[in-house]
């Protein structure tokens, strides 16, 4: 098919205390009296106040993730056998709670209760066979797009990539403006920008559509609402601009920012978040308005990021960050076109992280 | 629940020329060899290109359908009974290629097919007992939303009013922007309209929230691109108006128009789209800025609405339409809030269909 078959997220509840309603959701998968449901719960929650709201049957599990570290295909496999040994049968709900590494992991988690084998297997596009067990997203952080997305992005021992499918799509997502009002400002601002900046790589891309576009510019001017206007309703914008800004992907790319952070991920463990903003400071060359706009965000919320990070690595590290970036074809597709083998060369990005 | 679990189109594609994937689309429905396909097609496609293209099997059936009048049970029961009687079994697949209410028509027949009695009995909300045979929508018209919309608006012996329920949902969509490059212009303006009162009167309505107001907002900036700006991919944006437009109305509801033009559609056969826009023009009141542009869009694009159709009409007629236009109630709840209904007279309604 020459255009993708876009598989979305098929129900969604949005609204201030709708988290309050998961039970009436899980109540419809619970069929049988022994049916239990699996909570991975970001464990920066433990002992808040949404601890004791999660609604947990006797029968059920909560396992507590860390996610200081970006989510790996051996966490993947670890949870799934905790969740196997559990009660020697399959979950009916695997609920996601936290931002888009901990919804990631019960995207994954959810899958690899039907498919056999390591998570590492299906790393790359449309490899998983079964559908997944039935699975929820609820950010509590936003903007990474996660609770939107095909894909649950894992390190794995070859490289960082998603398990690409549409299976992965949660099934239900909940969508609760109230659960992100406490988020660290710092956390806050760097998971916010995930989104502003795969909606700037995406609208400048060579890939983009209208579809794309349409969900892209939305959420760029949601994000402008939050960061710049400072509106009242932020935390409203800010959960919507995430779920725009992971569907605007649909038919678009990321681009030279997310080819840059995966090497600084992979090679020096950044998270996500801070590593795309790390990445985009130093590309005003790709992203001139874009990159502007940011550093005005920045000013704003009085953000500094970390500086001279690489400039006195080792070569050899630089250049397995440089190997990592290289090897996301389809981002720099999407930044120069057909031809792009040309220009994106060592020199360039070695250049461009040794200014990190 | 305080929230609505929405339910969406599971599958989209979205892209020029898009519907030559529609063959491969059905190939993953038809199982075995004399499983068929039911194709409603708008019979303004008669003998056009367009039905060429259709991938139609030996064993499939394709009905034209006309819509010069507003679809009705009547219809969908006689059109339920054409597809019973075709192969005796049952559909793999209804596919809706058309506007507005040819896909409406699609919908119907796809849940009649598995539900029993006649199509009256499920006028309202959430009466559907059984999932619908595997539906498709495909519009070769925009403006409407009925591509994302989880009802399928019919006239019935009492009143017309849709079959709303989360089966009604297509199951997959395909919109294709070459598909609406033909329509004329009175209809192109008229089904265009539809998508811009909707959002305005979802956006000046008492239930939004900021899902429906960001698809809201952005479907009336892409309307503007089209209807103003007259820009070169105006149909691509047309078509995602109209989609963005449909998702608006979530967590929203329409206002002080559509419920006049019911009552138009209901007493005086008007089409929807039309029918808003003469209702339109009479509510400066209740939407000054948006009848504003309303006109200006029409000056632009030299359309002239009929005048005085209601002026000299009997008291029982205007007196009908009253009635089914205050029967509305949570279009009328969504403009006024609690208290509407010692805001909405006879007297109010009767002024307002006068001036029509």
């Amino acid at each position: 098919m020459s255009f993708k078959n876009f598989k979305v997220v098929p129900k969604m509840i949005f609204g201030r205390g709708s988290f309050a309603q998961l039970d009436e959701v899980l109540a419809e998968e619970r069929k049988r009296d022994d049916d239990f449901v699996v909570f991975l719960v970001d464990d920066v929650h433990q002992g808040k106040p949404l601890e004791g709201r999660v609604p947990l049957k006797a029968q059920d599990q909560l396992i507590w993730v860390n996610v200081d570290e970006e989510p790996t295909t051996k966490q993947v496999d670890s949870l799934t056998e905790q969740v196997q040994a559990h009660a020697g049968k399959t979950p009916v709900s695997v609920v996601g709670l936290g931002g888009g590494s901990t919804m990631d992991l019960a995207k994954a988690v959810s899958l690899m209760l039907t498919n056999p084998g390591g998570s590492a297997m299906y790393q790359g596009w449309d490899l998983i066979k079964n559908p997944a067990v039935h699975h929820i997203g609820i950010p509590t952080l936003s903007g990474t797009g996660a609770e939107a997305s095909r894909t649950a992005v894992l390190c794995g021992p070859e490289r960082k990539l998603g398990l690409n499918s549409d299976y992965t799509v949660f099934d239900q997502i909940i969508m609760d403006p109230e659960l992100i009002k406490d988020v660290p400002t710092d956390q806050w601002f760097y998971t916010g920008m995930d989104c502003y900046i795969h909606c700037i790589e995406s609208l400048e891309g060579t890939y983009l559509n209208e579809f794309s576009k349409a969900y892209g510019e939305k959420s760029l001017d949601l994000c402008r609402e939050v960061y710049i206007d400072d509106h009242p309703e932020k935390d409203d914008k800010l959960m919507m601009a995430s779920f725009m800004g992971g569907m605007s992907i649909a038919y678009s790319q990321v681009g030279a920012c997310h080819a840059l952070s995966y090497g600084l991920s992979y090679v020096l463990g950044y998270h996500h978040g801070i590593g795309n903003c790390i990445a985009f400071d130093v590309l005003e060359e790709f992203y001139p308005e874009g990159v502007k706009e940011f550093r005005q965000m920045m000013d704003k919320h009085n953000i500094t990021l970390p500086k001279g990070i690489c400039k006195d690595l080792p070569d050899e590290t630089i250049a397995k960050m440089v190997k990592v970036a290289k090897s996301l074809g389809p981002l720099w597709h999407n930044v120069y076109g057909d031809g792009w083998e040309d220009k994106v060369t060592d020199e360039l990005l070695t250049g461009l992280y040794r200014r990190i």
